[in-house]
């Protein structure tokens, strides 16, 4: 399904066509990592929303202008003089995140616990255990919903409210941090949150 | 083709078989990471060569036990304790790492600057940079060849040495400066460095 390929991180590249909004804009931020250009935040409803691009996704051309080593500003800059119609972007595939796919146990628990939506301790012999998660990772998509952002107690909601098979989207903390560091917290709020369809 | 399988880094989970040599050993160290268990050297012509282990493949099980949250000590002993034939092993594929493709221009370029296997900088317009290509990663294989520890002139050639493709896999640096941080640099010498067949 559509839905299981857009939780798999295939880290493949694609062309995406975007436009903007009767504002002029197509709600998106950018962040530069190691002379790269990273999408930061993604506005719910937003053309860059209904275009796919999700957290993490690396911008590698808009309009055939290479990203590498451009700073968010330049980046920014080329958004707001692009026209309104067919932005066309070259993406890759989030390359610094992936996917583990858990199992609930008999208790519906898959056995890691997370502090600001950061894995910070495993449970011994649990399903996390087991499949490797990894401490130090910010937890970023569960079954494809974006939690960036999410109190602790609702992506405990989320992960409740899932089947028993449990896709986790997972980016280590050092480069999570250094991707919302230029984000205001007010932002969270309009975070597009619609799982793959 | 397997040499093209291998080449992709696929983050799934394989399961192995391994023996020990007539001295004992198996030939692979093994270092924790975010209370994972990974692989960081695997010796030339060993049985874990032989086994297909890699550099930053995670080990999840060994003998049915769950590593996750071991220490590098704890692991070792285990590895020590275990009987000579069939030690089995349940293995995710380098969760740390993903592969680039690159093509050479009409120069041979591909279009990036490394130093000690370090990728410090890329060239505006190249290959490396239109496929996002990030600095501040380690170069870990080309084409399937591991070059970990080689000296950049050596790395050099294995480039010049490529065919047109270039399939290049890293690592963010500052896990590789976590995961050799123990290694002798004498054990570089005897690394396994065949290709995928």
């Amino acid at each position: 399904s559509p839905s299981l390929l857009k939780a798999t991180v295939t880290n493949g590249i694609r062309q995406i066509i975007l436009c903007k909004d009767r504002d002029g804009k197509c709600g998106l931020r950018l962040h530069s990592v190691n002379n790269g250009v990273f999408v930061c935040y993604v506005a719910a409803g937003s053309p860059a929303a209904l275009a796919g691009l999700r957290f993490g996704d690396q911008i590698l051309e808009i309009n055939n202008v290479t990203m590498a080593g451009m700073t968010m500003d330049q980046c920014h800059a080329i958004l707001k003089k692009a026209p309104t119609n067919g932005i066309s972007m070259a993406v890759r595939d989030r390359p610094f995140e992936r996917t583990v796919t858990l199992h609930k146990d008999s208790l519906g628990h898959v056995g890691f616990q997370f502090k600001d939506g950061n894995i910070c301790g495993l449970v011994k012999d649990s399903s996390a255990a087991r499949n490797g998660l990894l401490t130090d990772h910010q937890i970023l998509e569960i079954n494809t919903i974006n939690v960036v952002g999410m109190k602790d107690k609702e992506i405990s909601k989320v992960i409740d409210g899932s089947p028993s098979v449990v896709n986790i989207t997972i980016i280590p903390q050092y480069i999570y941090k250094h991707m919302i560091s230029k984000m205001s917290s007010s932002l969270f709020k309009e975070l597009d949150r619609t799982p793959a369809v």
